[in-house]
């Protein structure tokens, strides 16, 4: 006996269920599923993904498809009553793709098939519509010409288009009932002379052609494309479903919708959807007709109406998830022709949870499981109001999400004075520079003309929560930076534009944005998922503000607080640059002095807002040229104010110029050459955390040592750090409790770990760095080859927003083991950007880290994240996943099965 | 019992030998060996290393080693007939350190030990000169003071001037017998003052006194910096040799020298040294007066002359290996004082390993092991005249060894006009770049004023074998570049200086040179060292000249073939420089087209040279911005020679322009992003490979991808030079043998190089950049920082000199390992700066590396240094070391200790 290729359903039984996804496809398995709860489907049957590998490796069906395939064909005449390809009620069928993961409109579907020019009568008689039938006829003739025998469809369009100038009408619609009979032919001699194949009558090779082009269009260009990008391997194949056609267009009686059993915006529990009456699911897709809403369905087809709200319930119980139905009535008879769980909106799907919980649908391990974490942002920000419609000057990269709308500064001293005005700005830049700090904060949102996901701009404007677009590279900024040009437009200095960080849209004028709430159903399973993960979760965080934000989004400490801001600022960059101009430590350290008292202020409003919490401060990182002047102007200010020449200024500059500087003089390096910077902080983070102690805070600093490479670097810095907590502590008469640890962010420090890690008390993966690293990547500079890259499918993403678990994981989970094996009780996380990329997270957990650490806005992301990992681990997973839910990766919502 | 601590030598009997080295120091035991061995030396005994380490930890001697120290001195006393503190022959001793390990003049000595107000007068009236004692007892109060006492020299030599400046002399020679005789109690009673502490009149109290100080001169910080850059353990400690003072100036029939068992200098078979009548040691060092030759010795001390010549004979047949004696005639008795391994030119060096080989002296192994791999490479440099005695403008690091003169450029087609009219010119720049390649070629050295060991200057410069010196900061030039200021002199274009490459200086003038010779001895040697090594040895050449020197050298393939430079040139440059403006694939195709004929030309060229070797030749990796002009000139002339505006061509610059150049846009990244370059480049290798095979040439092209961080990148690049391959085979009807591979230089692909390995063939391991990814240090900026490691001990070695086994190696030695996990035939190299540099290419040796490829005038080290690797691994280098010999750090002549 062959093997089983075929899974028939209709009639009251069903061979498969909705545990077959991965055979039938998700498409089949579900009708399968409703057949089995007694829901009405028009009958048909699915040919395995078997056997679609199989047609794959082999080029030919595999024996028994065809025999298995007829048996279930007479058992759909049975239950239609209809016979295929003949008699006075003929059977037509559609044939539809099905893979186990949602690849929306990839591959082919063909419609109406079992029409020839017997058969077509047949149907005018039936509908009682000649018009219906030769229109069916002429586009089932289209589809499958374009379909399975390759003939473009621009080919028909020419036909088509002669035969409206000949009758002298503007569309289709003018076409008569004789027109599109005249067609017919005329379309078939094109394809066979075209292709030299006579379009074949007979229904049952019209089947089989229509089989193999699906199995065939699991390999054309787009699909090909689209599992490279989403990562689904080639050899998964396509399930084959063909089932009996039924028509919503067969007069008042007869109707054809799409409807959600809780409103997917808002996760309202209400029945909601649209409606056409007579009509099929193309005039819904085409906006030829506007749909009605589902409730005045009540009215036009009350039977039907009754039975589809009994219907919706039984399937949001039955798969205990929030369905996406597609239906149609057929003289007055109800099918459905599709469930599956319905895309929604994030608010919608914590509301949608939470309540789902409240009613004993799920449990609040599942209600965790139902929310994509990279929804959850989206929640968290400003949004452009829906019923906006903008003109877009350019689309650059979705650095940072949220809406904001200002007028234009370029300059961000600029950008200062306004918003000291009181003047909602958006900084607009070629790229930023950390002298532009200033600016940026001052600003509502930043957009860049150049530059990656991670560029400075976008790693600043995350970590402040701002709405930021990067590498707008259609955004043409004028010489003297007053203008910049940009579709068409010509926008100034002070006119109002608008930014959209979640599309990465740089828009004209004020368009209207909408307010973010923390709903009561956020809290709720924010709640669930903190009970449900191991991993800690942190915020990077460089001020007392965006802790005290960090704290409000749920961070348990500060996992990266970055210094290097704390040395700008008008009143600050002076004292830094005659620090780096000074000839001696003696003169270095009288510099120094004056940014003390600031920096110990910074501190200790941080340790302030973070009670309780630890904090990790990074000492000073990037290399000494960033706070040096790189204009003439700004030298000669220097130059006056420091009673230097201009010369020794520029030569100044020039000396620290460095080729590389990702790889130059910055981190441990410059506090190896000069000591006094770090003395300094340590001394500021000392004094603030004794002083924060004498207020009652619980203080708890951890210090970490930037770019290390070598352990002797480190150790070289713990004496000095310890050096310098011993005095304070002295002079205080008060001790603190404190860390000495480093950042792991280059391969030498992964790989030489457990040497480093007797020096270190906790690693932190710098994972931005690590990946520059480990890649030779520069993520400044990667714009120009990287997406290409993702294009292409050399890379499934990009390294520098989700951990590349193949290498710098790698290194991540060996850094971890060697670390751990000199220092069993090593404090291990992760300050990178990835800390807050939910995949990134997940990998976190599996590689044992103790917490990840990520902007403010990205915590709530990153507790889900977390909270998933700890589920799935301990196999909650598997088991939402049979019940209809992939939460990853939600079905699009469509109308083309809608027949 | 107590341990045994001291060591006894004299009288015809030795506790020690030669082989304890470890326990009594390289002094020691080879005094106590020559005692064995019936050579006359005075007794003595020695405190051993154990004792130094039990006084380091417990700061105390250790229990035992005074009684046994006294037994040893009882023993002296009977061998030379003299009295420790007494009577009227007094025993006066010396006082030395000696590590196991050479560190020569780190630690202290003490001579003629045990004088007193007492024992003065007995030496005065025994040498029967009062002034000679008076002198020395005045130099021993000064040295004990100093040493022991920690009084500073410039005490002493203050009170010296004095009564200098009162007997109205101009130096010591003019002081009296009296005047010494009143300096002792001024010397004591300015002792007192200062230290607190008598000067003790007790021998005994001296010797413990001098002991101590010897023990404790091991932690000075001279010593400890030392031990730091030499990598010698802090925990090995110091021997002590407590020896009868003899006396060289007793009249007539005394006398002292220095010899070497051969010429030092030549290598020839002739005894060699110098020789002071009626002199100590110090009289030879202080330059007072002229030593004679010691053939001279014959006539004036015939018989102890015949006794030296025997012995000399004697101790160099027992060493096997060149000696370097110190020796003291008192009284017409010859005394020797020490032997040791004697230092030697790399000629000599070779010639009297191959020598040795033909007396029967030692074995090839041996010879192999004798020849430090490092100084072989200054044999085949031009070099200094030694007699020449130049005026330093600067110096800066040796880049590339050798010696040049010639007349200052700074402009490279300056140097390219003149060197084509027949002029020597020196390239002097502040930094060079790709674009000043012709220029550099055209020189004959080179010097820059910025960058490191492994700038661009730097390894252009090694790869042609000039001489070039980098980072010569003291250099400055003036803006306008037609004059340099150095040390006070100002040089102008077209003035005369000279370079040499092996001590990093910048010469004013024509500093006299000598020519270097491939001698008879080294070809044995070679032959030799190939015998017994392992591991193959390449050659980085990029041009069919490099080539033929690379095989001349040994070379036996091409390790890297770097292809970049074949894109310099005037005629070529503006080729590149269309294709980078080019707007499509079509137009760069045909800029490139312009070069294919040139490149074709270069490849079978090197081809030819390589007749029967595999060349591996590496597809394009700087960035395209290095073709492109950067002044406005250039600028103005491309934009004039394309049509083009200036300012597209100044956005085409900005657009190329990169933050980090290194992590950049460039290798296979650009490959995919143009990728008509590899395609070119391909067509060029195969073009060439087949047309030089039509001649008989044996060609065994190796493709090589650069900057591979996943597979995917090298599998789209395989394939595109696989299809070029078959099309030009398929055109020329006739195939050839190839492979593609990779540089394993980012750490991504070590870490997944066994999935590389599915596409490579071969594995070169491209260190310069692997180090400068692991470390995260570019090598351009790492001057700011990198010596500052180094000298603080947090890095033993430049890591881009010597490669870092710890982090760098452990990727070597992974990559390798899972690239075969894959495949297993899999051919691994190395194609770094590090594959000439031994302790690296012994690394390699060990990590199972196939070959090591590397400069060409780094060939032979590279041989030699594989060769004693392999021998070493097979246990011979023990053997060798057993034997006195230490080839890695070869003893330093002094004669600080011949009294």
């Amino acid at each position: 006996m062959s093997e089983r290729w075929v899974y028939f359903f209709g009639n009251g039984e069903a061979d498969g269920s909705r545990h077959d996804k991965d055979l039938l496809g998700g498409k089949g398995a579900n009708l399968a599923e409703m057949v089995r709860v007694g829901v009405p489907v028009p009958p048909g049957f699915t040919i395995t993904t078997d056997a679609s590998r199989h047609y794959m490796a082999e080029r030919s069906f595999p024996p028994g498809l065809e025999e298995q395939s007829r048996a279930a064909l007479t058992r759909i005449e049975e239950g239609t009553a209809r016979t295929f390809g003949g008699g006075d009620d003929p059977l037509l069928l559609s044939v539809r793709s099905g893979a186990a993961v949602s690849m929306p409109g990839m591959m082919d579907t063909i419609l109406n098939l079992g029409l020839n020019d017997a058969t077509v009568e047949a149907l005018a008689r039936g509908a009682d519509d000649a018009r219906f039938a030769w229109d069916s006829y002429r586009r089932f003739v289209q589809m499958y010409g374009n379909v399975v025998l390759g003939v473009p469809n621009a080919a028909f369009e020419e036909l088509l288009r002669e035969r409206r100038d000949a009758r002298g009408v503007e569309d289709d619609t003018g076409l008569t009932a004789d027109d599109l009979r005249a067609l017919v032919p005329e379309y078939k001699e094109m394809i066979a002379e075209r292709t030299g194949v006579t379009f074949p009558e007979e229904p049952e090779e019209q089947l089989w052609g229509a089989v193999r082009a699906v199995f065939d269009s699991w390999d054309n260009d787009r699909a090909v494309a689209y599992r490279r990008h989403e990562g689904i391997p080639d050899d998964f194949g396509t399930a084959v479903t063909v089932m009996a056609m039924v028509y919503g267009n067969m007069g008042e009686t007869s109707g054809t919708g799409v409807a959600f059993t809780r409103d997917p915006s808002t996760g309202e529990k209400r029945f909601f959807g649209e409606f056409l009456l007579n009509a099929q699911g193309e005039d819904v897709v085409s906006g030829i007709r506007t749909p009605v809403s589902i409730s005045q369905m009540a009215d036009l087809l009350p039977d039907a109406y009754a039975d589809l709200l009994d219907i919706q319930e039984r399937l949001e119980r039955h798969y205990r998830d929030m369905q996406d139905l597609e239906f149609t009535v057929e003289r007055g008879r109800l099918y459905l022709l599709q469930t599956r769980s319905g895309k929604r909106a994030a608010a919608a799907a914590l509301r949608i949870a939470a309540e789902m919980v409240d009613e004993g649908l799920i449990d609040t391990t599942e209600a965790v499981l139902r929310i994509d974490p990279e929804d959850l942002e989206r929640q968290l920000h400003s949004a452009l109001d829906p019923n906006a419609d903008p003109t877009v000057l350019a689309t650059g990269l979705p650095a940072s999400p949220g809406a904001a709308s200002g007028r234009v500064v370029f300059d961000p001293d600029e950008a200062v004075r306004r918003s000291e005005a009181g003047e909602a700005v958006i900084m607009v830049r070629a790229e930023t520079s950390p002298d532009d700090f200033a600016g940026m904060a001052a600003a509502r949102a930043i957009v860049t003309a150049r530059g990656g996901m991670t560029s400075h701009a976008a790693v600043v404007a995350r970590g402040m929560g701002k709405p930021c677009v990067v590498g707008a590279r259609d955004l043409e900024i004028a010489r003297e930076g007053r203008s910049f040009k940009a579709a068409g437009h010509t926008v100034a200095a002070g006119d109002w534009v608008t930014i959209d960080g979640a599309s990465g849209r740089l828009l004209l004028g004020r368009v209207p944005t909408v307010e973010p709430e923390l709903t009561e159903h956020f809290h709720r399973v924010m709640g669930w998922a903190d009970d449900a993960r191991r991993l800690g979760v942190r915020a990077n965080a460089d001020t007392p503000e965006d802790a005290r934000q960090a704290r409000a989004f749920g961070a348990e400490g500060i996992g990266l607080c970055r210094t290097e801001h704390m040395f700008h600022g008008d009143d600050r960059v002076r004292a830094v640059r005659e620090m780096i101009l000074a000839d001696d430590g003696e003169s270095r350290r009288r510099a120094l002095e004056r940014i003390l008292p600031m920096q110990r202020e910074d501190f200790e409003g941080i340790f302030q807002a973070m009670d309780g919490y630890p904090v990790t401060i990074r000492l000073l990182d990037p290399p000494l040229h960033e706070f040096l002047p790189h204009d003439g102007e700004e030298m000669d200010e220097l130059a006056w104010a420091t009673g230097r020449r201009v010369e020794e200024i520029r030569a100044a500059v020039e000396r620290h110029r460095e080729s590389n500087p990702m790889l130059g003089h910055r981190g441990v390096r410059l506090a190896i050459s000069v000591p006094e910077i770090a003395e300094m902080q340590a001394q500021a983070i000392f004094e603030a955390a004794v002083a924060a102690a004498a207020d009652g805070v619980d203080v708890q600093p951890e210090i970490m040592v930037p770019l290390v490479a070598t352990v002797e670097e480190l150790r070289v810095q713990d004496r000095l750090i310890r050096d310098v907590a011993t005095r304070v502590f002295e002079e205080a008469g008060r001790e603190v409790p404190y860390m000495v640890g480093t950042m792991i962010e280059l391969p030498r420090a992964a790989l030489t770990a457990d040497r480093i890690a007797e020096v270190a008390e906790f690693f932190s993966f710098g994972t931005n760095d690590l990946t520059q690293t480990t890649f030779g990547i520069s993520r400044d500079d990667a714009a120009s080859f990287l997406p290409r890259y993702i294009e292409q499918g050399i890379l499934q993403d990009d390294p520098f927003q989700v951990l590349d678990r193949e290498g710098v994981g790698q290194l991540v989970t060996l850094g971890t083991r060697k670390g751990r094996s000199t220092r069993s009780d090593l404090k291990v996380g992760i300050c990178g950007e990835h800390g807050g990329e939910p995949s990134s997270v997940e990998f976190c957990h599996h590689a044992g880290l103790d917490y990840v650490s990520c902007s403010p806005f990205r915590v709530p992301v990153a507790r889900l994240a977390a909270a998933r990992a700890a589920l799935e681990e301990a196999g909650n997973a598997e088991e939402a996943e049979e019940d209809g839910v992939d939460p990853g990766t939600p079905a699009e919502p469509s109308l083309e099965s809608v027949a």
